[in-house]
């Protein structure tokens, strides 16, 4: 993938659960910001949690607490940008209700700064959705929660995993298996598809990106055998995407379209159910993957990992994925910059 | 992995559909017997089109027809050997009855000189089902025909995936995924899993293997959050399967389980359907991957693809999974008659 000039106003980056790899990984990012061409970016919260997590790993990180998103790409080359003075204690691996408190509240002022356009982007750290469900957080993950920020509905915000190898989007995602053949309609395929060509044109500079559409069902059905999804449901969406001058293909056999051959002709792979997409893409790329929501009117990315409590401040994580975000998340936003169009898929906040 | 001693006795490999990459992919397994060290083969029939496939791969094929399967292994070295003298046009790309004909007895011939031990393991080419069903090939495919042959029922002939990076066996196979919840039971699982365990041991040489049951649903439920076949069927198994005095883990979440972290913790992943075997290991090991019969009184191994009659005499067609599937069918054969139990799991012809 080529990379596109960076923009030039700063990212927001949110901690995370304060107990998890997220501080430690921004730290990682920001002492290896040259070699990794990373665009400016500030850090909302966190100054002595950021320190001891950077101590951790045996980086001297020095930090300056910044009143202002403008002053960040001035502070970034010679230490980290803080945005606010919320803070609290290191405490790795052993997270409570204060971190998740802290969490929230350096997810919240992220978004409303890339809400605002006063960052050119928003990147989350890994969180405990269960913690944050405690101190009051009502949506099922991150993704929903930037979604709703942004006016826009969870049906037309769709996640993206994109690493080296492979870019996957989950049709459906948080779902029992066995619902997910009811869930599948012709109509959302069509709808999401959509948010994921305008954006992969947008945001990831594809002139006319090609789709390709999975099966549901082993050998995509074999022609009906073993289920009629593919004819009932996806051939259908794949006409009207056609129609639309999409360029797309399938149903294809999930197990063919992801081998090295398969991945070579498409940009990105719609998956109809959540494994189907995660699984080759964090046995390919785990150490790289971002998570990336489309059909917003920001840009939003993620590293695809949790908050990994187990390794936490033992210098183990890799920031391969933390890295891999925030250079995506710069790469998106100059193209946003760049292009002529004001917002693209018709949503603006 | 490592190479268990050949064994002395030859291995019976099948044409497969003689319009498919099948026999071109013979021909370059025995043109690199010596680097790829390839245990002695025979192939049952199809002597002039093996010639007329080799040579369109710009291999000068020596052959001699024998009559009985102990001449192979003298004349291995020197020429591939063909038993008997079925025969028929090479015509690539045009699949056509009388190659499923001739297709259907040189597995016939093959199965039967493993079955009644003259060949040390049987190995498979790929196959057309449709083209073999029309000349009254009533099984769904080669695993079911072998274990019928064997006189061992369809439930406890149990599929594996292997390649250099991960062994996966799909729970359930050819059926919709909307089947998949219903078909899956706690019986099920433990009576393949204890297949699989008695297999890796016996004929893998894996002392106590490994075994990684995956989740069903995403994130394997999210303690019951969508879908609750995780606390009802999967984990109840894992703990009879455990009784047994076998090593098993999981449920665990499918995308954590193939990751590279994650292989490094099972010999063998079991997966609740196909494609959460098949993604992943078509994805890392699309060109070595071998389909290895579990739980039979002989070894049987299967290169992992299809006839590609798109490619068929083109010399695209990659002989990894073949030679893969040759050197496996050997190294088990061998472990096979180097250890003390007859036959293992307690099953015989």
């Amino acid at each position: 993938m080529t990379h596109a000039p960076l923009a030039l106003s700063p990212l927001a980056v949110s901690l995370g659960d304060p107990a998890g790899i997220g501080p430690e990984l921004i730290a990682e990012a920001w002492a290896r910001r040259d070699t990794a061409q990373l665009p400016a970016f500030l850090v909302t919260g966190g100054a002595s949690l950021l320190r001891a997590a950077a101590a951790s790993r045996g980086i001297d990180l020095p930090i300056e607490t910044i009143a202002d998103s403008r002053e960040a790409a001035g502070v970034f080359p010679r230490a980290l940008p803080v945005l606010g003075t919320n803070d609290g204690d290191w405490a790795p691996g052993t997270p409570g209700l204060d971190g998740a408190r802290l969490a929230l509240a350096s997810l919240d002022a992220a978004t409303q700064l890339a809400v605002s356009q006063r960052t050119a982007a928003l990147v989350t750290g890994p969180i405990a959705k269960a913690r944050l469900a405690e101190v009051g957080f009502a949506h099922p993950g991150q993704t929903e929660y930037v979604a709703a920020a942004c006016g826009v509905t969870a049906q037309d915000a769709v996640m993206m995993l994109a690493g080296p190898q492979l870019r996957a989007v989950p049709l459906t995602v948080h779902v029992a298996l066995a619902d997910v053949p009811r869930l599948l309609t012709c109509d959302l395929i069509v709808r999401r598809a959509r948010v994921v060509a305008a954006a992969l044109e947008r945001d990831f500079g594809l002139a006319r990106p090609r789709l390709a559409l999975a099966g549901l069902n082993p050998h995509a059905g074999e022609d009906g055998k073993f289920g009629d999804e593919e004819a009932r449901i996806i051939a259908p969406a794949v006409e009207r995407l056609r129609a639309d001058g999409i360029d797309v293909t399938g149903p294809q056999p999930a197990d063919a379209l992801f081998t090295p051959r398969g991945r070579a002709r498409f940009d990105v792979a719609l998956a109809m159910y959540h494994d189907q997409a995660l699984i080759p893409l964090k046995a390919l790329d785990f150490d790289n993957g971002v998570n990336v929501t489309l059909g917003l009117p920001i840009v939003r990315t993620s590293p695809d990992h949790g908050t990994a409590f187990d390794i936490a401040g033992k210098g183990l994580a890799d920031p391969g994925a933390t890295i891999a975000a925030i250079r995506m998340a710069g790469e998106c936003a100059a193209r946003r910059a760049a292009g002529s169009e004001p917002a693209g898929a018709g949503i603006n906040c």
